[in-house]
């Protein structure tokens, strides 16, 4: 009988997971110069964080949790996103009483939401985001927008659109959903039943629903822009300036929307213009939450960040034809012949991986033909040959294989004589 | 209200978090320097692949597992190990039928056990492993271990020791199972009810119990090595000679076990001598389990690995006070003063950023005395001072925190002083 992997997983294989790990370490290397430090949270919390943070009437909330008791009747739920277990780690540590303030966090790790899987959608899926909490600066807006666009651009992508709105203060929003209630009440019939549902709970997601998109009463809709007060509209202002300053190009798009409540002035997506891409362009999205630390019992806490998906992003190099400088090849590949050479051979291979070699051998009792073609599916730099003869006379055959130029070196000598040439 | 972290998981915050990528990174980087490549595996996997690989009859399996259904009435399991993974992926993906084998494969992930935490030992706790499938070349045994010794060594523990026995192959099993009923039989009353069942299920595992350590019949029982037939003692010979040569202290100990059905031959644990390091010593474990890929359904296939717990490792290097070179200080801080200059820094910090350099300003509209502090904690190699009278004049002063000298520079050129002395 054979096991399979769960539907909407996948196993990252040799060959395919050294791309993750380059892109993986790049956003650590950019989130390192951009001072974000690394925070790891479970893989599960209490169901009621996202309850809470994510929002109940969400589909994410509504549908897609894995959801499930532990052994002490608690309810867990594995994390459909990164920003509820992040804040409430903030929390709980109390990390807004530490003195270096804003709080500069990233994660990398796997997420969770039970959809119809598709090209790109899994079940388990890997975000990175980062989070940024105790400032309201509109420049930590564009830092944060600013560090997005540096992880697809280092990766080599140029074919990316930054999109930027903003949702206004509380008072700003308030005034916007009357006005969306408005517009939208007297012909709510004709929109689908979740919009129904919205204009009571959430009018500003009808504007993100994907049935009613067409519909006529879309584009006419009042914009947040019409209903920005004095310091919403001079927040967003300086967002724009400072973006503007640092020569990151971004459109504005007035529809552009967070789902949930507790988004407040910045929101931003970056989006793929890379021919073929798909349906789905966006690749990452964030925005302002300046409530979220509340909600959870702490402070009131101004917090910005984004999220992106990384199989979205290798989705996103491959439409632009961009092949990651990822490096595999060993040193050495060490070939034996004789059976005193092969008893001898795990020895002088540890050697060379203590020095610092990363090198190989046979394990499979091989001839030595066989064992050449292993070293050249390797693409190793050097093979190094030892023969019953040359162990006898403490000396072994080194091959540079770019240049094919081989030398016999005294066996002590092996180390010194690769490590020279790479 | 506030929200807390599950019981027996834990956060990661920056100023530990460091050590786990240090330690994780040296893990990455000996696996390469052995030609080992990493394989990502779901989180959970479907119920049944750990029943039959980790098997019914185990703690883990009984007691220990997070299972749940998911939305289309699967069963799944977080995952508590990571070996039934990854030889279900490798029976999956048909790796068996690539040209270079063995395939060798490591892992770093979060595994799941629900058990009573305690210090060291959490219910989400980080495993990193290794498995070589298809060989049964003594030598990869000996790599195996001598890959697991030399993480630990390169991290500086010093204080290890590696305990070494053979369960045999089948057929020595079998004899020596024999001969376990034999011996406890008799007096199985006076153990307790787990040690009862495993006579009949797994008389092997009664060894391995805690409870009953101490009975007289636990010293007196048979040894495996004295049933061992002549391939499964040739075998055994071949590993020690082989760890022997590559000058790798290990002890035998004729006692130690695996808990699963399918390992034979060679079984290995690597332990804490550490003073102060506590009850449980084991840091690692590893061994041969030539029967399992065939019971997922693959061809016969020998493989051995080995798992080492990332807490542990962690424990045992604070045993042997080692104190890992972590390095978190920024290049440059920015400190601005007056309202022209402050609102030129993103830009700036943006050039400093993506020339290379680690760099951060404030974000909290501090005075110029407290930005200087901030610069303090977070290490800055050089603190760069931008006026608005440096701004108007188009230049900076960059002091150099370990010499306290000041320069002023073009802003044009700043990013090429620090670099020129970082």
């Amino acid at each position: 009988m054979g096991y399979q992997i769960p539907r909407g997983t996948q196993d990252l294989l040799p060959g395919t997971v050294e791309k993750w790990q380059y892109v993986e370490g790049k956003a650590r290397e950019i989130c390192g110069k951009y001072n974000y430090n690394e925070i790891r949270t479970p893989i599960f919390e209490h169901t009621e964080l996202f309850l809470r943070s994510v929002g109940d009437t969400t589909d994410i909330v509504q549908k897609e949790m894995y959801t499930f008791k532990d052994r002490g009747d608690r309810s867990l739920t594995l994390r459909p996103e990164g920003t509820a277990s992040t804040v409430r780690a903030y929390v709980e540590h109390k990390l807004y009483g530490l003195p270096q303030q804003p709080t500069k966090l990233y994660y990398i790790g796997p997420m969770f939401r039970y959809e119809r899987p598709q090209a790109g959608r899994y079940r388990q899926f890997v975000q990175f985001g980062i989070e940024a909490m105790g400032s309201d600066d509109p420049a930590i807006d564009a830092e944060v927008m600013a560090l997005a666009m540096d992880v697809y651009r280092e990766l080599g992508l140029t074919k990316l659109k930054l999109v930027l709105n903003t949702l206004g203060d509380q008072e700003s929003r308030q005034a916007h959903r009357e006005a969306l209630v408005a517009h939208f009440q007297p012909r709510i019939g004709e929109f689908c039943s979740d919009c129904q549902n919205r204009l009571e709970s959430n009018p500003l997601r009808i504007l993100d629903c994907k049935k009613d998109r067409e519909h006529e009463l879309m584009k006419s809709a009042p914009s947040i822009h019409d209903y920005l007060n004095e310091g919403s509209a001079r927040y967003f202002e300086a967002v724009k300036a400072t973006l503007t300053a640092m020569d990151i190009p971004f459109v504005i798009d007035p529809t552009l929307v967070r789902g949930l409540d507790y988004y407040n002035h910045t929101a931003f997506e970056i989006m793929s213009e890379a021919d073929g891409f798909g349906a789905i362009t966006t690749l990452s999205g964030g925005g302002r939450y300046n409530g979220l630390a509340e909600e959870m019992g702490g402070p009131a806490t101004p917090g910005i960040g984004f999220a992106m998906s990384l199989e979205r992003l290798l989705l996103a190099l491959d439409a632009e034809g961009i092949t990651l400088p990822v490096e595999t090849a060993l040193d050495c590949y060490l070939v034996t012949m004789g059976d005193a050479a092969k008893a001898q051979a795990p020895a002088l291979l540890y050697s060379f991986r203590k020095a610092g070699l990363k090198a190989d051998k046979d394990y499979c009792d091989k001839k030595m033909k066989a064992q050449f073609k292993a070293a050249d599916r390797t693409n190793a730099k050097f093979v190094a040959v030892l023969g019953d003869d040359e162990l006898a006379n403490g000396v072994i055959a080194i091959k540079e294989m770019a240049t094919g130029q081989q030398t016999e070196v005294a066996l002590t000598e092996a180390v010194a004589y690769i490590q020279g040439r790479i």
